[in-house]
């Protein structure tokens, strides 16, 4: 049993917040005391913890001696904020909003390059499905080109995404007419090209991160990267379909091998099933593969289809797998 | 006016057949008498042209000498039994099924190398998309991989997937139990990552068609192409994200102003404006682009957003332009 540890939650009452106190209920994390925090809206809420309620209370008059290990779910802009007083204070920290100069981790990849750090960054949901699938092929694979595709659920939004998904499908099936909000068009039963906004020369924050986390968690800085986020209209779970260009030809054979025992991963081998997002990923832990093909004209090509639980694996699980490494120093 | 041409629909009574007479009366094309063939589940149903009725018959006991140009709409199994029939009779043959040994042809990429032909394959949406905006580019881009993911809508599957889409949607919003009956597992809310069943190695008919029909309506046989059709919760219209690899350095700016006056195409320019199925391209007779971008880290890469009405321009439409060709020859 190791000696519990005294942890913070910044943005304790989104839902990634929430999956954060769930998941180290589960895992029996060693946590002392649990405090959690958000902004002066969200304070005075309760949040359950083995059996108890927790008070929410506002980060802004925290003090950060209090603990020695802080996640921060509650966006850049509050990472930003808090995460360098969390750090002065002497705390390690785990940044899911990718605003930490830290290095980013994905246990299944580079877990080893990490073991020193006492700050991380956990990856967006998008990066840690492609490290976590591509990482045991870096061996056998000269890795030259990544396409991908990444359909993201609302939830990557947060609550305010899945209600406005579930208010405008019921508008639309009741024949109402459609106002959108939160999203700027009608996102239920459509697809929208694009995830927040593009900079000058028309890419995402997102895409952007979604490369540069990829090669860096892979330890594979030449690695091209070409990626499009779309919001689907799917409540839970995120898609991709991605396509890998190599130096030499790929063996489909040796590459199933070696996805059938990764960790962190499932694949579904059955010929003609595949994953989905609803039917396979939400609620759990791993990463699910399917579709595993070899190029339809090209040797040296391997495509794949992914789906996570944007808010476990793609979030919450993957920020207390680094706080597992972490802690091995800390306690 | 060109001298009328008697014609017939095999396949009258489906959403792309009834598109095809929509059309025909839109355009203006030269129809003298109207044929409409279906099965025998549908004989006897009345399509409306040019403001009459006309009765649905059973193509089966149809002789195909009564008209000199034949739509084939009813699927793989139909055009390869009565195809055949209207060729022997000397009618000239437009086949949206793909069944048919006739070269596949999209008038914006290919109208030219056509002109001599008798018969035709309108080719499926996604490679009509694709050669609509790829067409243009072939002579400054030596283009060598395109890789794309093309998100399917349910009416791509007829009206009964329409109906199940809107079936599941209701069942899930009013929390009764899910029976997924036309499609084999949840599509509302969630993304399916194959439409129709794989081949040995993982292919899907309708991905190697793509490949196949994009090489051959843009004249580059050699074109390596990745495709994943998903099929997305969507009704109407089909979105594909497109990644294009070239030999040399992609120029924007020149890309950008070859697609902005491309014919069939509509390029959204507004910096953070994008087209989506719904809200562009449903309805509508040209193909949207947008999101066009140069590679993250490639000079050698161009990144396209498609959108179009896979019903109209994916189907019908591109038909009808093909028959607009076709009769040139004939009257």
């Amino acid at each position: 049993m190791q000696t519990p540890l005294n942890i913070a939650i910044v943005g304790a009452t989104g839902s990634v917040g929430e999956a954060l106190v769930e998941i180290l209920e589960e895992r029996a994390f060693p946590v002392g005391d649990l405090h959690l925090l958000a902004s002066m809206e969200s304070a005075g809420k309760a949040v359950a913890f083995r059996g108890k309620n927790v008070r929410v209370r506002e980060v802004d008059s925290f003090d950060f001696k209090q603990v020695g290990l802080v996640f921060f779910a509650a966006g850049e802009a509050v990472s930003h904020t808090f995460a360098p007083r969390a750090i002065e204070a002497g705390c390690a920290v785990v940044d899911l909003a990718g605003a930490l100069q830290a290095p980013a981790v994905v246990p299944e990849a580079n877990a080893q390059a990490f073991l020193a750090g006492r700050k991380a960054v956990s990856p967006c949901s998008p990066a840690i499905a492609l490290a976590v699938a591509l990482a045991p092929l870096r061996g056998m694979l000269a890795m030259q080109q990544v396409t991908v595709t990444a359909c993201l659920a609302v939830s990557s939004q947060g609550r305010e995404g899945v209600a406005e998904l579930a208010r405008q499908t019921a508008e639309l099936l009741n024949v109402r007419p459609l106002e959108p909000a939160f999203f700027d068009r009608q996102v239920a039963f459509n697809l929208l090209a694009q995830v927040g906004a593009p900079d000058a020369l028309g890419h995402l924050t997102l895409e952007k991160r979604i490369a540069e986390q990829l090669r860096e968690t892979l330890g594979l800085p030449l690695l091209s990267i070409s990626t499009t986020c779309l919001q689907a209209p799917v409540f839970f779970g995120d898609s991709l379909a991605l396509c890998i260009r190599t130096q030499g030809p790929v063996d489909i054979t040796q590459v199933r091998a070696v996805l059938s025992v990764a960790p962190g991963l499932e694949l579904v081998e059955e010929p003609g099933d595949y994953p989905t997002a609803v039917g396979d990923a939400v609620g759990q832990d791993v990463v699910y593969a399917g579709r595993l093909r070899p190029g339809l004209d090209d040797p040296c090509e391997l495509n794949l289809w992914l789906v996570l639980d944007n808010v476990r694996k793609g979030a919450a699980l993957n920020a207390v797998q680094i706080a597992e490494l972490l802690i091995k120093d800390l306690t």
